[in-house]
């Protein structure tokens, strides 16, 4: 039985995260979500909200019925080892996309011998992610076709308390807003 | 009619910003410089500030003398909304540029419509990035030859003032400068 | 005589750093790296503690004995007249590195006239990246293999006197630990 | 009145293309497809079959009803010249599309100064590539949904006739079909 | 049970594919590496000759003992079908591979719903492709420590009686010989 | 000493060409241009043509007065060992070249320990390539201002003969000219 987790910050889980765990759970026997922090960024969600969101976003998809969600605190290598996970799959987009997690991949598979994994995300949802949908949130714009239901208010309820990711200004300018 | 909107944070404006203004003007019947917040820098100068450099600048070009300038401070789908623009225009210089465009130019498809449509830069401006401007201004190099008229003064003065959009300290590393 | 210049924020230096100097060296006739401060990082080491670990680095190895280890506080342009360098020598790893090297590349050469010469870093090292290291260690994984003697304990001691590059927590996510 | 041309080898059109055409003209006041030839490649079609294909296909489009199809035999910028157009359109799917497109765009800014612009192909036919097509239609596959209607009856009218741009050899390996 | 399909021209086997093969079968269920023509080139040795030394390859090493070695002759899809397969493994080395594989893969979907998972190749078979391999054995070079053991022998045996995938010339010039 | 060679296929040579030589001369203290085969094309001019136009090309340019041009007819490391050359110097344009060049330059280095050094080409001549200046010139186009004096009349003459490294027809369509 091969265990595979689909690690990712899930600030908040969105549409294009759900279906890159589909496809993992297509592909793999049990599949383990990892929310986890991101180094260099607070968040908008505290860690678990985001497990608590996510848990109820798979829990809804039949496909994912019965892939479970945890925080991992610490190296991702451990989370890994703790779950008997051989395998770590991730969504990519584009070709700087593995650029990025190349040296990432390299480095798992050197500390533990962790095999990541890349599948190819449906193209429908190639314009979702995370930083976009906060800054559409922090403007007033709709967000609740891009994130599983139930997310959109736990985002703009977090945005209304002006919590924030990067500094006190939630408007934000060379993305899909100025 | 098609109306053009050049979005950026211009921080400061620079001739290779000019340069993809130039283009879209000779592409589209109007053009309009939409200044933004970037999101997760405080930015050198203030919105208006750079509003007012960019100004100047286009006015003193016969090609872009009709391009308006105006301050987003929202969605950028919203502020093209505002002014009636239906393409966005961005410049390209490799292919990492292209893969990091794409969400946010799918982004805005999904939510107004509103075509995002990418140029080609002037070679001769390929070295010059606002944030290579400001590293070398505060290391005392000479900027003069990045910029339009008038725009090396001013960031020479913010620099000055000591306002930084990074930490305090003005010396860089990685970049152009050590 | 050619003389280049390996420039870096080397916080800390790496193996991965060690075969790009080394093969610097095997090029040019007289090599000099240069730690610099890092924009938008406060870094983990300070400036003098990061040089004083390259400069036991390099000269361990047969190789790099007679390369020297400056502090580059200004402009990288500057820092090479100062040694009469006409080259800096980087690693590449991938095409996306390429595309953020470019406008570097491109800028120092219009400042200076001096030449980026880029080399490409041994394949076993490809997984070593200074940010991968220290998440790593903040987590308490070992490092010993990734990093020359008495790097490691440098990084461990700074990482315990809770001296970080991010914020405070130490924890990271979307990297190879979670 | 801005002018456009869309050049390709639409051999044949597909649905990806008429996209882009499509893209095109919401931008420009008047378009023109020009069906080139392909250097190194001898086509599946004829130059003027793959034009008649292209004129049936923007036709059945209210959008591109007033698209004009033409034939380009020399160089694209001696058929922009003939049709006034000052723009050329082209689609792009990832970074590597564009590196690859960046040396032709700029060969003609330099011999006419035509201007290429490109824009983001709609993401459900990033799929679809003339090429694959074709490869399965010599393997039986179905292409129906992948073309205008007429083109799928046309290609594999050719393809019967043993009409082939690789060898005679119809199977195909690394692509969609080994 | 998931059953996973390695396509490739694999013209010849080489080591960097055998790696690849491994990862799948640590991965999936059973695997199967299927043989398949090249469009637009004609290839050094036949089908099955590939498929034979494959096959001797596979069986010599513990892990890959038993993958099942098929020669697809018509759509990867097909293939795939007729062997149960819902998933297609890939090695990937760059961003640039990652583009040129992505419209495949999407189309491989769209066709039949096999999902297409790339892995990343260990770095030290970053080297060896078959083409390369060839250009090699042609040029009189030592190809021992690229491939399997007894594909050397068949290789310089093939070029020796003059067959080439080129034209009659095998001496080769932009790649690692001119 | 270092010795450094600049291979290529160079039919024809360009300015581009010239401009990465001349950055070789001032790195390197002796450089070779070593004229190929390109594998897959039989090339407009013959391997002496093209030797004789470097030949008087680099002899123009007192930069390049002193560097050689050889003909390379095996290997490139069999041609570097000849000549005592240590490393291979190339230019790059964007990430797609790298990672297109770096398989060869890792087997380069893996067959012979030879150093492949990758320069950033001017800017001004990022469109110029041996293909494009051939296919304008097959239109009747001018190419007088992209390739050293001579060259053009060389290329004229054999164009004119019908020479051709596609099929016999000399009309192109998705480069610059359809």
């Amino acid at each position: 039985m091969t265990i595979a987790v689909c690690p990712g910050s899930f600030d908040p889980i969105t549409l294009g995260h759900l279906d890159v765990v589909r496809r993992a759970r297509t592909l793999f026997d049990r599949v383990i979500v990892a929310v986890a922090r991101n180094p260099g960024k607070s968040g908008l969600l505290d860690l678990d909200a985001r497990a608590a969101l996510a848990r109820t976003a798979v829990a809804a998809d039949p496909v994912t019925a019965d892939v479970e969600v945890g925080v991992a605190d610490g190296l991702l290598v451990d989370f890994c080892r703790e779950v008997g996970a051989t395998a770590v799959v991730k969504g990519l987009r584009g070709g700087a996309d593995f650029d990025a997690e190349l040296p990432m991949a390299l480095m798992n598979r050197h500390l533990s011998g962790v095999e990541t994994v890349f599948v190819v995300a449906d193209q429908a949802y190639a314009h979702i992610a995370s930083s976009l949908v906060k800054d559409i949130a922090r403007n007033g714009g709709e967000i609740g076709d891009l994130v599983p239901p139930g997310v959109a208010d736990a985002v703009r309820a977090a945005v209304g308390r002006g919590v924030s990711d990067h500094t006190r200004a939630g408007r934000t300018g060379t993305g899909p807003m100025p």
